[in-house]
């Protein structure tokens, strides 16, 4: 945002004047989910009127590689209870015999994929939109280190669905992915109990043209269909947010990327993003203009979290870039 | 134990002996493990020497079915920890390419059953000693209520090993369960984690003629081997306790049963129970003497909770049972 901010001062200052109208939005509450700022915009759907949004939430590749994101993956979250016993019991008097809520949550998750970690719900990829061989390939082509990334996961080996690069995979491909388990005993030592209920949560990322309500059906009527009839199921749908992908051939992608190269004297590229930014999404939606996601952060600067901080090469070349950009735009 | 020093004070205030030598050992450390015991019984071996153990801490099959717990299953506990990214990871940046500790944990537990309900750890039930058929009968003959224990459980249905009765299921066939599980994001609402490790805590019960240290090097060994090498494991084996079935065909089980039946004018039971009593397995062990576990409790009398209490009829009915237990038990 600093970074835009200061782009269109260096034109005021150098021209005396703007070349083109900005209508600038500051959102202060987007790490405590964006309260207010979805009735502000409804609100003043006229005043924010534009032929295109920009968006500074992104980060570029990597070092010395201006990015531009051009898709974004949707989100739909998902809770679900297993309840069998009435109330807890002894694992000695009562095990062997009756339904054990962790087992049987244990048992439905590892059916949720297949063994070429493809996702099992009947339809989940049915509206996924082929992705052209010219930008798969392009995808592929980018400066990403796959040892970096290896080393940032850490774990052993990776994993991930079969047939597809990890770019792909983090980036073009929905998944389904548990985040949280929790049932019985979990402190130290041992206890020998069948408890009453076992509890997931888990997410699907989406990608164009996958529909979240439709995902969210489809989802929770696999998930009870995998079910034994002797527990009971509570299944919750948390949240929905829609997969965006930009229509880069628009010309103002031409006209971002060629300011990039120009302010970083380096070759720009096109990215996507395996999360999640619901602003870009509903304001796709809503007005119908191109929305250029021009972020200026590094993977390893800390966001979120102590000590972060900007590479000053990024936040000068930055400044340049989208000065270079709005006069550029203004002139097309 | 007080039913049992009642009934010999009544021996001693009507005969002015008692008609056998009695040593009696009163433990008062059982819930919170014991921790004194089993030293004392070490250094007072040649004290303690006797014919037979006679323990007072279980419970009869139901109301007016006086009954001897002639078997116990052993239990195995041991703690699992999957650890696949080297720390918490965004499942948007992430999420598709990198190994889930929980699916992963989830996918393991989902192979220790199969769809029968037995163990598929190899080798499990190789050292399970066939119960004859008379036996089985007899078990399967008891005055027991399915009702009422579906009742107590409530849930929607029962499951367990295919080819075995409840009660066979519960106290003479092996079993696994999970007792506890965790991992993730556990809070309110949504958080886009791929945790870098989960946890699981489980259990094996075990029968005669099973070894407890073949049985955990047996259950570590599949565990490791139903895992992926896109992860690492660490288990661990908190506790393992034999199981433990009495010679009932020894006279003085024919002693006790006529003892019940006369102290109770009614008809006596054998029953076995699916839990365990540490110390029956060990002094069985020690002394090689027979147990004689006569216990008076019902289930429903709120053991170790509030409002614990015993029935009146089942108190008097267990001293004068009690008493014409060691006065014959001295004619025999």
């Amino acid at each position: 945002m600093h970074i835009h901010l200061k782009a269109l001062e260096a034109i005021f200052k150098t021209e005396h004047k703007l070349p083109l109208n900005v209508k600038v939005m500051i959102e202060g509450e987007e790490e405590v989910g964006s309260v207010s700022l979805w009735d502000f915009v409804a609100k003043n759907r006229q005043r924010l009127k534009a032929d295109a949004l920009v968006v500074s939430d992104t980060s570029m590749l990597a070092k010395g590689v201006p990015s531009i994101t051009y898709g974004l993956r949707g989100l739909n979250y998902y809770e679900v209870e297993i309840i069998g016993p009435m109330q807890d019991l002894h694992s000695g008097a009562f095990g062997g015999a009756v339904p054990n809520p962790i087992t049987i949550l244990a048992e439905m998750i590892a059916k949720l994929h297949d063994k070429n970690f493809h996702v099992t719900v009947p339809g989940f990829y049915d509206d996924v939109a082929e992705i052209s061989r010219v930008e798969r390939k392009a995808l592929n082509s980018l400066p990403w280190k796959e040892k970096e990334f290896r080393k940032t996961v850490g774990s052993p080996d990776l994993c991930g669905e079969k047939g597809y690069s990890i770019t792909e995979q983090t980036w073009t491909r929905p998944t389904l992915e548990l985040n949280g388990i929790w049932g019985g005993y979990m402190g130290e030592g041992s206890k020998t109990v069948i408890p009453s209920a076992a509890h997931a949560k888990f997410s699907t990322r989406l990608v164009p043209n996958q529909d979240t309500q439709k995902i969210a059906k489809l989802v929770e009527r696999h998930v009870r269909k995998l079910l034994p009839k002797t527990v009971k199921c509570n299944f919750q749908v948390l949240s929905m947010g829609k997969p965006w992908v930009a229509p880069y051939q628009h010309p103002i992608f031409r006209t971002a990327i060629q300011a990039l190269e120009q302010g970083f004297g380096k070759k720009a590229v096109f990215i996507r993003e395996g999360g999640s930014i619901p602003l870009v999404t509903q304001i796709h939606d809503m007005f119908k203009v191109p929305c250029v996601l021009l972020g200026f952060g590094l993977p390893d600067e800390n966001a979120h979290a102590p000590d972060e901080h900007l590479s000053l090469e990024n936040y000068f070349d930055g400044i340049k870039s989208v000065a270079l950009f709005y006069d550029q735009l203004a002139r097309a």
